[in-house]
């Protein structure tokens, strides 16, 4: 909604390749121990000595994963790391590295892609990882961002999707469907502003739901409190694609089945005020929402008293046998199966 | 410049993001001791005991690094994999891993995305590397891929680009030029298949420079000679961009000069005989054509012995001093300095 008043335009092609690296990537110091080599050579040169480490990679598009008309270049940068780091506390590993490419098309200036970068170097910062490398190239349409994030974790104390056992408590963190509801929001006022461009909105009565679609966190906290509290999940996997989804693709690679409650999933009060605006029920988009970027678990019964009472944890069901499936247990006790209607970047 | 004539065509609605990555990877085994855990969590977990790791990404964009107008998707998804691989290589490291994440627009049916995949399998095998991890996704226009690679080094044996000294002999595998003379005759023949479509073009005589662009190869086997030559080079890097941008980055990264003789540059027959069709100076394009994926590294004078007369390594100059700066010495004993006219992605 915000024009670029900003007079000075660079071209991309006044930089060319190299030095386009090179000055979006000038300020990325190399802090990690891991680190041998960054930015710079063929390839980085990284050291992790006895620990394992953990890989994975996601890609984002303009027009599918993103809509540039509302969301600042800024926390495009910020989101799009946050994503990846996400996946590596999943795993229960620590991120280290990211490396970052990007495709662009002629019709961002250079100073456009310096508010991607800015905001790739604040995920960097604050989550203490180094940038190690990554490929700048043109694109025939709009912006494409591929990020990588390495982690490292203990051999042995990673946690895989496959490790839910029955009696296993589901736990999940923080609380759901707040960056859906955030999108919702974002999406009505991109079609005000269509309408008519002078509407300034005042959206400070949906801050946290519009945060949590803009900048969400990466639960590294998490990891670090289960250590604290000497708690290794059985299972675990980071909600993406909405809880519901999540909580299939655990079952399904455990062989389990589920009972989740209702009443027990925790909503931001913001969410529940938004959904009623919108007249959509909340749990729907508890489950289906997608994008909240915490994490689902699974523990062993026995250390239940390590996370109870616990604010950042919230026991939301339990394990069953595989033969008992999939089920949502509602308000009126009813049993629901749980059928995956979570976003589809195929689809969509 | 092939229709396809297949008439089954699956949409990628009909699967879902799911069920695509899952179909696409199903033929991908796990073959190496270094993966623990490779694709179908939030994360691949690797484990490289002491070994140091290196790790490299390039992203490729339909209509800006390749026409699929006349690249065949299983070829294209072999190259994807190599151009990646070359810069492990080029750290005088073993490529173990990639993970491989695509944007994909409607327009391409599950069987093409397939053919992709059957490349980057066949290239996988040859090159002994387990695909771990990846993304798929739609995308509004085209095709873009991105792969990252990870390979493992001892620690010190690593290669940079900055260990190049005065009198160190500066030496290339294979030959250079042909990739570019390949990319010439194809869009040539683009030209004829458009006025006539009916024109089957014979490229028999072309043979070795079209395979060059359309299924280069990595220089896995030079890491293996210079180890069985105990020959650690002093520095290394890739020929993506040109011999000539190479050597830029080489001699500025090592703050040294350079001497290079045209006459020691090795140039297939092919492209000599395709230089004359096309009446292009040879030198020019052996200098700035680019994408060979072959090595270029400066090795100390003491190991000429051990390289000498290896028909894969041609010492084609010297490094001198910074001050001497960079220089081709021609055929006719002139002295012109080395200018870069790589190929640059966000110009062309």
């Amino acid at each position: 909604m915000l024009e670029d008043k900003n007079p000075h335009r660079t071209q991309l092609s006044e930089l060319g390749e190299f030095k386009l690296i090179e000055h979006l990537t000038q300020n990325f110091s190399i802090t990690q121990k891991s680190t041998i080599k960054g930015i710079g050579d063929d390839a980085a040169v990284l050291s992790f000595k006895n620990k394992q480490i953990v890989i994975t990679t996601d890609l984002l598009v303009e027009g599918v994963h993103f809509d540039l008309s509302y969301v600042p270049l800024k926390h495009l940068g910020y989101k799009a790391v946050i994503v990846n780091l996400s996946d590596v506390y999943a795993m229960n590993a620590i991120a280290k590295q990211i490396t970052v490419s990007i495709a662009v098309s002629n019709r961002f200036p250079v100073e456009a892609l310096e508010e991607l970068y800015a905001g790739i170097e604040t995920a960097a910062k604050i989550y203490n990882i180094d940038v190690v490398g990554g490929d700048t190239t043109s694109s025939t349409s709009g912006l494409i961002i591929s990020v990588t994030a390495i982690g490292e974790v203990e051999e042995g104390n990673e946690v895989l999707r496959s490790g839910a056992k029955p009696n296993d408590l589901l736990v999940v963190t923080g609380d759901v469907g707040g960056a859906y509801m955030g999108l919702q929001v974002l999406e009505r006022e991109k079609e005000v502003f269509k309408v008519n461009p002078n509407n300034q909105p005042d959206l400070s009565m949906y801050a946290y739901i519009v945060e949590r679609q803009l900048k969400p966190e990466a639960r590294k906290d998490i990891v670090e409190l289960l250590e604290k509290l000497e708690v290794k999940p059985t299972s675990m996997i980071d909600i993406s694609d909405g809880l519901s989804s999540e909580i299939i693709h655990l079952c399904k690679q455990s062989n389990v089945g589920v009972a989740l409650y209702e009443n027990k999933i925790p909503l931001d009060p913001q969410v529940i005020s938004t959904c009623e605006e919108f007249d959509i029920d909340s749990t729907t988009i508890a489950l289906n929402g997608g994008e909240d970027y915490e994490l689902l678990m699974t523990i062993s019964q026995e250390d239940h008293p390590k996370i109870k009472g616990n604010p950042n944890l919230t026991v939301i069901g339990y394990i069953t046998d595989q033969n008992n499936g999939m089920y949502l247990v509602t308000r009126a006790e009813q049993k629901i199966p749980i059928i995956a209607k979570g976003w589809n970047a195929l689809t969509s």
